[in-house]
């Protein structure tokens, strides 16, 4: 038959696309608590549409009995013609037909499940926020200038895993250690955790006080520590009790009123469940152990969405959840949390604020959905999100100065690192660099959407910038790109953050690389980076300019130097200069600090881009490449997740194992004689530099000599 | 003391100005149901911020315990530092302090309400979605650009009126007759009328349906009533059993099974307390009546905000509302319903849309604005609102065609009048004319929020709209307004809508208005008016011309003509050719006709404002008019409300008592002699023609000779 409509399986729960997502991140975000306050986010919360319309279009062969599941009180009309009552199953008669549901829910989001044999409810159906669908004094319906989009979903896919009752998954976890303290007792889990505490065999009545410490010392210390709770039991409780808020720890000091016993304390941990698609271990114990420890992070803070850390903020900034999507894509792979965690920060219209109220945190969520087209080939996200990565982009252009630049206006934070002396008014270079390379993120994304206009208007105002960026902040003479202009003047000062981001942005040439990698880079003089994020992108310059031994050096010694302190997770910030409980402190604060930062977790990123050496060439791995760089080890192993399989290495400096399941990749290594590979044929480039085509599902193994 | 804070005695709930409305507004217009289906409106629901932050500053000469009441977690921050909990009270030192609440309530919508000698929530605090306070690495807090505007409130004035749980008012009311219909029953409350069915001493098992007429007809087909209620008991309810939802009617049967039992029905009848303010007698018996049922309908329309009928829609619509608007002024003079549905109509950003999705209804909402002011004397409301005001007229703005006109584009509804026959494409002189009048309503609010450049502007944008209004639209041969411009080409068709606005605008000399009067208003050939709506306005501009005794017999004629159909209200149109069941079938439905329909009620309006002759012409009555016209009556009697008093009128044709308690009034009358007031001086304006000046809280009697 003709465009017959084919059934689909996989019925799920649909809604407005972000709104969902909107909704979940207003819950989640506002869950931080600090001494039994709640802190919600200094930024705009925006809301789900309270009433929408969902829609669909069939031609079946067949009556078809659908089932009906709602968030919310609905109109249903078939062919534009209501149907009476709220009814829970329905029969579509054979043929072709319009379905729309209008469904309400103020409280949580409207969302519908249509479960038939050939009906069902899923990516096909559009969406809208105004049907503007009208009745004339006659009784002819009347439609126009409808704006439909398609609808968002997830893995919602039975009709009781309603949107609204989301929860992560737990499991139950057992105390490591238990200590008296004075009447009560602290219990160790063994390392950093996020959860629920539960109580087994809770008897009695009276009250029971948690202090929560990612540290001992911070939860030994009950007036400064930064999570508690205070509970009162009237004797009704349930025998094994589970505390309502979730919190992050590795240790718990209780105390409670003799009046009341319990036999035991364990805990529900609670996390999103994902598979470990990635893999790195290596000849190095050492770097074997951080690695495992940054996945631990990097899967501690993804939640409901790329978080920040788990004790404190648990909240979604888009500077730390840039750096979650590159880890991730050598980690999870997992889109879902990618697309959660970008529609939560960009809300809604209108724009008020830049994300998180941070000029450069606008720019990097830009330079996110490029990164996420590049690495899933995903084009729908763009599709659906165009409109408002375009009123963003205008947003953000609306604020440059009378030079074009993006200086900071009233209400604008500009954050770029935590530094001490680190200036940040004025036209700050970095800032420029963002948004030129926002600008052509836009440009890809207009190209996509089908916006041929936008896209020239885009890639001219990005090529404009770049030039500009370049006249001004560029500084012939010295060969490095300058901090800064204020009023008019360029600053001397000179900064790693523009320059570093020229390397891998592949803005500079080889000569301006060399110069700046010499004079910036591994230049003591420069302003130092303290802390794990923009080391990050440090270590990845190094790595992109072939320091990948060095880099190695460094991250054994500020990675491993955490550990040496005995972190089960890393930090928002490490230096080590420090010592004793020094560490725990930040914001002035003894135990501000947090324990299990995101960003800490850069490694995984590190490793599997820059050692393992993959990346994609074209979106969705496509095409990609492999140069792998031992930086000095004896052999590492590896995979990296691609966005339907992945690809496997095993490299020594001998050998090289290399077995993909899809795309067309480019093994590029360095050797000292022509290498031999089992398959295919090692092409020469340059001097000592060959490549080899990686077809899917071949085991090769070339035979080289590493340079 | 200098500065010193002092108490303010009413503490009261305050939220984020309009948020209460809009969530008060989407529950209530979801609440329409047709046959058991919910049916929700067709354009977008806007939603509170879920996020807020309260804050006020205080200079208070001792220590003060407040109490707090949230609706909704929150963060305290005094002076800039977190307290810690969620404290029910707490004691705030003498001193200056800046006080900050940080609420969160994604369900309904975040308030407080503060309670101490010196502290309270009131008007006087501000609000902001985004508070933009960040905690730098230092611990030390920032903040800038951040929004924020004076808070939103209305009489909820104690801790236990929570927002989320208002309630209309509801009283008992006893059924009129009970007849026998089948095995079940035929209750009449005697009148329409809108609440709760309540069944007294039910008891047993089993269903029960309740079919809904506001006619004996409706009630009685229960297959094409347009509400109904199937119920379905179990016999563990309460013996006193009352309906969830409300419904308008004045007849309900009832039908159940034989396993159920009750003893009697009544209803609680709902409504918005609201004190009569404006009366008006004469020696006219019917129209009395007129008066008092258009009264009662326009007090059953008049509920959480101006609605247009209380059977079917139940929704607020802009055009229905701007004349609930104009009739209050001469009813209730209640400002808060007026502010609180122009604030739902208006909703928030962004403008997606006309309002209602029509364009007319975008520009009534203007005019109603300008009005309020008028009317009130208020300028808080448009301080407040006047950056909705502008991003709703920017959005019509922008949707003028190449000439300048607004033209319907895709998703734009032209509504004007239901008239068979009555032309809405292309460039309609009406709309025009509603424009000119909304970019003068935008000039004087521009002026009060202190936007001198809008103020410019929009004047301009009024006068040159104007002029090119006359320029294409006024026919100077023919001396009347044409309809309509298609592609360039003024079509032949003259309609009364454009010509009878440009009278009581007063766009029109009095050559063109008494053309306007003779080949327009008085011209059977022209496209018959046969709503209340249009008629309203059709009325008013023949009373504007002086025609006040050929308008009461219009009122006679049209609204007696509905009374002599046993009419308890007034209904959505009425035509004197139908006879039968045919009167009460509308969009293509037997019972499709709302009977108490808010627009039906216009005799208010023309009986205070064009009879009693009451009118501001400053701003809250500061100074008005009084220019009574008796239409042929032998005596009328009445008040028209302002906004701390009254006008208190008595008129004969030889004697006129007046009587006011604020503003200048001046009394304007046509007489055969000089007459002679008890106070002040009676000056001769032209020939028969006099004014006196009517001062407060004096007693006037004028005797004279009415022309």
């Amino acid at each position: 038959m003709d465009n017959a409509f084919l059934p689909d399986t996989t019925p799920t729960w649909i809604w407005y696309p972000g709104d969902f997502e909107i909704w979940l991140s207003n819950k989640m975000q506002v869950r931080r608590t600090e001494r039994e306050a709640v802190f919600p986010p200094l930024w705009r919360y925006y809301s789900p549409y309270p009433l929408v319309t969902f829609q669909t279009e069939v031609d079946i062969p067949e009556d078809d009995d659908i089932k009906i599941y709602s968030e919310g009180p609905f109109q249903l009309l078939i062919d534009g013609i209501q149907i009476y009552g709220q009814p829970k199953s329905i029969k579509i008669p054979a043929g072709k037909h319009k379905i729309s549901f209008k469904v309400y829910n103020q409280e949580v989001l409207p969302a519908i499940f249509i479960q038939g044999k050939y009906i069902q409810s899923n990516t096909s159906w559009k969406v809208t926020n105004e049907d503007k669908l009208w009745i004339d004094e006659t009784g002819t319906a009347q439609q126009s200038g409808t704006p439909w989009v398609s609808v968002g979903s997830w893995n919602f896919n039975t009709p009781d895993q309603k949107p609204s009752e989301f929860q992560l998954a737990t499991e139950p976890w057992r105390a490591k250690n238990v200590e008296k303290i004075n009447e009560g007792e602290l219990i160790d889990f063994g390392k950093e955790t996020f959860g629920y505490i539960q109580f087994h065999g809770l008897k009695g009545h009276g009250k029971l006080a948690l202090y929560y410490g990612e540290s001992r010392e911070e939860a030994l210390d009950t007036e400064k520590c930064e999570t508690l709770d205070n509970l009162e039991f009237d004797g009704n409780q349930d025998n094994i009790y589970t505390l309502k808020g979730s919190k992050a720890f590795r240790f718990v000091q209780v105390q409670k009123d003799a009046s009341l016993e319990y036999d035991s304390i364990s805990m529900l941990y609670e996390y999103l469940p994902l598979d470990y698609r990635g893999s790195f271990t290596s000849s190095d114990e050492l770097l074997n152990q951080i690695w495992d420890v940054s996945a631990y992070t990097m899967h501690l803070t993804t939640r409901e969405f790329f978080i920040d850390g788990i004790k404190r903020d648990r909240w979604i900034w888009s500077g730390d959840a840039y750096q979650s999507y590159l880890m991730n894509y050598y980690l999870f792979f997992d889109s879902p949390s990618v697309e959660r965690t970008l529609v939560a920060l960009r809300g809604k219209e209108p724009v008020t604020a830049h994300i998180n109220t941070i000029m450069d945190y606008s720019l990097y969520w830009f330079v996110g959905v490029y990164d996420y087209y590049l690495y899933t080939g995903d084009t729908k996200f763009i599709k659906t999100y165009y409109p408002r990565m375009k009123s963003l982009m205008e947003y953000c252009l609306g604020r440059r100065n009378k030079n074009g630049f993006l200086e900071p206006l009233e209400g604008d934070w500009v954050f770029i690192d935590w530094a001490d002396g680190l200036p940040k008014t004025g036209e700050v270079s970095f800032e420029q660099m963002l948004l030129v390379r926002s600008l052509e993120a836009m440009a890809v994304s207009a190209e996509i959407a089908g916006e041929s206009e936008d896209y020239k208007a885009y890639k001219n105002l990005a090529e404009d910038l770049k030039t500009k960026l370049f006249d001004i902040f560029w500084d012939e003479a010295e060969n490095v790109m300058k901090h800064q202009r204020v009023d008019g003047e360029i600053q001397k000062m000179v900064t790693r953050y523009a320059n570093m981001f020229g390397i891998f942005f592949n803005y500079f040439n080889e000569n301006q690389k060399q110069s700046v990698k010499e004079k910036v880079l591994l230049n003591d003089d420069i302003l130092e980076i303290t802390t794990p994020y923009m080391r990050f992108f440090e270590l990845e310059a190094l790595c992109a300019m072939g320091e990948q031994e060095f880099v190695l050096n460094e991250i054994r010694d500020y990675w491993g130097g955490m550990l040496n302190l005995d972190a089960t997770s890393f930090w928002e910030k490490y230096d080590p200069k420090q010592t004793g409980e020094e560490h725990l402190e930040m914001y002035g604060r003894p135990y501000g600090k947090s324990l299990c930062h995101a960003w800490g977790a850069s490694p995984i990123y590190l490793f599997g881009r820059y050692y393992l050496g993959v990346e994609p060439t074209a979106p969705g791995y496509a095409t990609y490449e492999i140069k792998p760089n031992l930086g000095g080890l004896e052999w590492m192993k590896g995979k990296v997740p691609t966005p339907n399989g992945k690809v496997e290495l095993h490299i020594t400096p001998n050998e090289i194992n290399v077995k993909a399941s899809e795309g067309e990749g480019i093994l590029i290594i360095k050797s000292e004689a022509q290498p031999v590979s089992n398959y295919g044929e090692m092409q020469s480039i340059e001097a000592n530099k060959y490549r080899l085509t990686i077809n899917p599902n071949i085991a090769y193994t070339i035979k080289y000599k590493a340079l």
